[in-house]
């Protein structure tokens, strides 16, 4: 019996769709069974609980930094990963004093008033005599360029832009205003400032001081410069606004001390068809010393984490190598990134995707891919299969710091999208604590991740 | 000149297109500018704010609830809205002692040990000699028919059956849950029981108890019942899963008292083609005693009363009337609502759409529409305008309870969604507090809800 070729071309098709049809059951059926796991018996929550209650805060160089590679190491050694192990890194060592102090004097309005500070990372301190000055306010960031040298000589500055409250995209507004911070310190000792104080990145008013990193240009004088609070900047902006001329004390005694061996932590899963090929996910162990760093990264390192340990659990067996990257200084130096990337070319080491949470432990809403536009059309396809779960942004966009200097090896790079509306009220701040965090929002961005490496790890890119 | 009908139609394809993408410019920026207004110069939180930690609890027949009742009437007045009036309604009084007690008593495991509990809403006390007595485990409320009444006599029951944490949407998996708190006390009075132990309606394991309303059936005894936490009622059914008998001691004096006169608050602007149309946006005033009420459902009350005000801020007149509902009683007799709609209905008022939020301050997410088929695609059309506010669940589905009694008058009643995956950890808690509260979020809640209101307002359903 013979057919006739059209026959042949709708049965071909027929069974295409069929198969098709069954591949996305399929891949429902697991995604499914990857929620379920991660919101039924998920790990991430009570392993974030440790990090953030028993480690705390664990900047590079710390004695917290090293205490959490050995408890990540450890963790994942206890869940069996087929290999675990640390690939060293030098990092910057910069330490806080436990002096922090910015004090308005003598003003007519409120007399002698304490501002609630932090010293920005990386910054140097003033010495023991403080610094006392008037301070002259830069209202955009912009305006400092029209100050002559004369007009900010002997002063402090003070960046007082505040971020967009109308952005929905709210990393959209603290790219926008953290120039201030990390340029701001240099820009003001290029006229001849004593120090700087900056407006918090901070979308709420309140008087949680927000630190994270400056960076000093090499050819200009280091300057002191501290963050304060969003209140209080408000309130310095008033004074300064009726007309006042405001004098600060400022006294804080941080520095940078020699470079610390340190680690980016690594697990890995060894795939069943092409072990020599990589799948990445990750976060970044290091955070800031004020809070104790649980949306920022603590969330992404035990997510990322949480992708493997769900495989191993449901007998996942991926056909490519995943790894979990806790990577080691994003918050005031990028080695553990630059380090990844570095060993991973002088390995030949060849990515096919890297996943980097580093936005917060929300509720997840997408991905944001940074790649070629057939690579971006193959994941963003996937989208439906995201969308019982609410997550329905899969856009073009920056990916993240960490997993950034792979870029050149020509890797795919996806950065996990929480929802991004409560971030910066937490962000580098004493409240990103443990308690900040919901449990079921956590669990989500896990499940999330996981479902996406699985389809990276089944289909390829 | 005559053109050819042909391009007569072409013209006119070309300028409806013209007509229909200008209205759609215009409507993102409308929608724009309401988004902006809410995020940069909103009072819904500050209004919050007032509400929750000024007056508290609000409980039908309570104090507050008379404050809640005259602080939102005065709150309207000096936004100078059109129109600012009572409805009245006599609603339940029901109301809790301050001795609350749950006891294991001489377990082989633990001793005695206190649990921590609640009383359900409307629930009678236990007299001043409590009840002491065994406990029987009803692990899935089904089970509870095969149990004879010899099994039951005597004894307090144990609903212990827990939410599904698989469910994506939370409020699936407490409409699954709650008639065990609901017809529980009823169902295990009908067998002779003496009392009951709910395991809270909570998706996380905490010692926080989750009270709210049962429902009890004339036809059979009264019973006290309470809800013990998450945590205790895990630690019961691990005692019985070990084979011990538990005792428990219970205690409690709470009481209804006669009906008490209070009121719906509603504000209005006044429409300026259709005024006898109508277009109410509420929430309900009353709440639970143990938090102060700020995600349920303070949130939804001055999300409504900031549609009006950011309308009249924008210089927004609208063509129908606007109504912000503070309904009262949703929490223990609907009263509120049944008598809004019952006014609706005497007076002849046309209702051409009921929203409501009443699921809590979190991020918006998209709206739950419950309408005819032709009044859903209309409404799921617009949805392409709230992308950018990251909202994507435009659904059929349950509206809301209050707006609920004005189905029957043809009205289409839309619930708001906001993401629901924290909800149920506040949710009839003592931790529902303002502290709970994300300023961005309930604001930008506010602004979903003014912008779908202007767009019926401008399109009609």
């Amino acid at each position: 019996m013979k057919y006739p070729i059209q026959t042949l071309f709708f049965l071909f098709v027929i069974s295409m769709t069929f198969t098709f049809s069954v591949a996305q059951d399929s891949d429902d059926e697991t995604i499914k069974s990857i929620f379920d796991k991660a919101l039924s018996e998920g790990n991430s929550y009570q392993n974030l609980d440790v990090l953030s209650n028993r480690i705390g805060g664990r900047l590079s160089g710390s004695p917290e930094a090293a205490a959490a590679v050995e408890w990540s190491k450890q963790l994942m050694e206890s869940y069996n990963f087929d290999k675990v192990y640390l690939q060293e890194v030098m990092v910057p060592h910069w330490v806080r004093s436990d002096v922090e102090i910015a004090r308005i004097t003598g003003s007519p309005s409120v007399g002698n008033r304490e501002l609630h500070i932090t010293s920005l990372g990386n910054s140097l301190g003033t010495g023991e005599k403080g610094v006392h000055a008037e301070i002259i306010e830069v209202k955009k960031f912009e305006d400092f360029d029209q100050l002559t040298n004369t007009q900010v000589e002997g002063k402090i500055v003070f960046f007082s832009e505040p971020m967009d409250p109308t952005l929905i995209n709210t990393f959209d507004a603290y790219s926008k205003a953290v120039r201030q911070r990390s340029q701001g310190p240099s820009k003001a000792a290029s006229k001849g400032a004593l120090a700087v104080l900056v407006r918090s990145m901070g979308l709420f008013e309140d008087d949680a001081p927000h630190t994270g990193a400056l960076r000093y240009d090499e050819s200009v004088k280091k300057i002191p410069a501290v963050a304060v609070s969003t209140n209080d900047a408000t309130l310095l902006s008033d004074l300064l606004g009726k007309g006042e001329q405001v004098k600060v004390y400022l006294e804080n005694h941080c520095e940078m001390l020699p470079d610390v061996l340190s680690y980016n932590v690594i697990g890995e899963l060894t795939g069943s068809e092409k072990p020599k090929q990589y799948i990445t996910v990750g976060g970044h162990l290091d955070a800031w010393d004020n809070g104790d760093g649980a949306h920022d990264d603590g969330s992404g390192c035990v997510q990322s984490i949480e992708v493997l340990r769900i495989f191993k659990e449901l007998d996942i067996r991926p056909k490519n190598t995943i790894r979990a990257v806790m990577f080691m200084n994003e918050e005031n130096g990028l080695r553990g990134g630059r380090k990844y990337a570095e060993q991973s070319k002088a390995k030949s080491e060849k990515h096919i995707a890297a996943i980097e949470s580093d936005r917060g432990g929300f509720v997840p809403i997408g991905f944001s891919i940074d790649s070629d536009d057939k690579t971006f059309k193959k994941i963003q396809k996937w989208q439906s299969l995201f969308e019982p779960y609410n997550m329905h942004k899969f856009i073009k966009g920056y990916a993240g710091a960490d997993i950034g200097p792979l870029k050149d090896q020509g890797v795919a790079l996806i950065g996990y999208l929480p929802d991004p509306q409560r971030y910066f009220k937490y962000h580098h701040t004493n409240i990103d604590t443990f308690e900040a965090i919901n449990q079921r929002e956590l669990e989500m961005g896990a499940a999330a991740m996981a479902s996406l490496v699985y389809l990276i790890d089944q289909y390829g890119l």
